[in-house]
């Protein structure tokens, strides 16, 4: 994988048991967070994301200050941490076991280059075949079961697709395979909802709160493909890329829209004041 | 865990890279197998299940003579063997690599006890409230996405309850937490049909091919729960308790029955002969 530094609770080492639940049975949760100058971008929304997706499976939270400081620890330049929080041991099965210690993972990363063409001009995006399921317990948590992510993003290998959106059973869009997605309609902005299924990313966090913030109304909603096709402006947000114009999906193309722009500024504003 | 012995990729070791797909997606398969006097017990569904397993992934599928080599190196006498296949690691994120090398974990456990009773007088189970999602791609497929398993599993802590039985959100039963229900009404026995969602079990699948080759008709259907609570007989199959009489779900007790005692002889049979 290569990352440059690991702490596995705290101690430097890349490796875990065969045993910990997050391989047994994707027991975790996970964030990704880009790192630039040894400082964590968009902290606040990763701890508020991990906080609430520990809570949707009932694991401890670590301390943030535990957490910020390992961070620091593994990506003291620009880079990626990634955290991975499981359950730990699987000695008894499915069954939890109260107050058993759980594994944490901070892995540093070197940074993610990505051609400043796609913040720019805006990507390619095509339409997964692969439908997302429904599952209300684990809507919007970053957890470790991303076999859907997996089979969806091994449906294309053309590179000049820079991201594949999914849908649910009921004939909207949710998310990217990797990003989440917004749509503007006359200056109104919209994400999908994320309670039957989808990963609430902490970059879409902060896009909602920032707009919000700017007095633009920005609004969860189920969101049809015919409206992502009728959408003024159509962008892709996580915490790596930031925030990606959407430049065409099959024969529909679209010029960089202004509140795309918006958004890209008011996150690069907020990753300096931070 | 507690594994006696673990090989990874055929080398003594007990641990994985934090980088496995196995961990950073749960990108894998698993299965449990009993062993009895260093024999795998039903190696030929196990077998049969894991190579349709991989193919649903898109995983390479490791030789039978391997596997059945490494199984016997790590569980020489009486005990139970895991077999775990990840996608390998992770560099490239959601994306397969085409062709990058897989990672194969077999370790071998001491042997799980039972009481004698649960297979002699049969067991109490309970209705989760957790309903499993549909997803046909993965339906079937005993991957290491297995958060709807813990969530139903922490449902409850009562002993005296030897499994939970989950739905899907059509009405129908579809699998225990850790196995396979068979219904038997009139003679005629069925077992809930697993393409929108459920794990199919080694188990289930020898209990259907020894039922078929005895003459007595097993189908896969829709089965709702009214229907089950009006089964003359329930059980529950795995690899690991061959089959356990359902003698109580809420209110409604059963005896255990004719067909349930056959199904257990057949399994017990086919072990000695296999």
């Amino acid at each position: 994988m290569g990352a440059s530094t690991v702490l596995v609770d705290g101690r430097a080492r890349d490796t875990i048991g065969i045993g910990d639940r997050g391989l047994a049975f994707g027991d975790g949760v996970f964030r990704t967070i880009a790192v630039r100058a040894g400082r964590p971008l968009n902290l606040r929304w990763h701890l508020r994301r991990l906080a609430s997706d520990c809570a949707a499976l009932g694991l401890p939270v670590p301390g943030e200050a535990l957490l910020a400081g390992e961070i620091a620890q593994v990506a003291p330049g620009d880079g990626v941490v990634k955290v991975i929080l499981t359950r730990g041991d699987s000695t008894r099965g499915y069954a939890p076991v109260p107050g058993a210690a759980p594994t944490r993972i901070v892995a540093g990363f070197p940074p993610v280059r990505h051609e400043a063409s796609r913040a720019r001009d805006g990507v390619a995006v095509r339409r997964c075949s692969l439908t997302l399921s429904e599952q209300p317990r684990l809507a919007g948590v970053k957890s470790l079961n991303r076999l859907e992510n997996v089979l969806a993003r091994a449906e294309w290998d053309d590179v000049s697709i820079a991201e594949g959106l999914l849908g649910d059973p009921r004939g909207h869009v949710v998310e990217g395979v990797v990003s989440n997605v917004f749509v503007v309609k006359d200056q109104r902005v919209r994400t999908p909802e994320l309670t039957r299924c989808g990963v609430i990313g902490a970059q879409r966090e902060r896009v909602r709160e920032l707009l919000g913030a700017a007095g633009v109304e920005c609004s969860e909603a189920d969101i049809g493909w015919d409206e992502l096709e009728a959408a003024d402006e159509v962008f892709l947000t996580n915490s790596l890329i930031d925030a990606w114009p959407v430049a065409r999906l099959g024969s529909r193309t679209w010029p960089v829209g202004p509140v795309t722009r918006r958004v890209q500024a008011m996150i690069a504003q907020d990753d300096a004041r931070d």
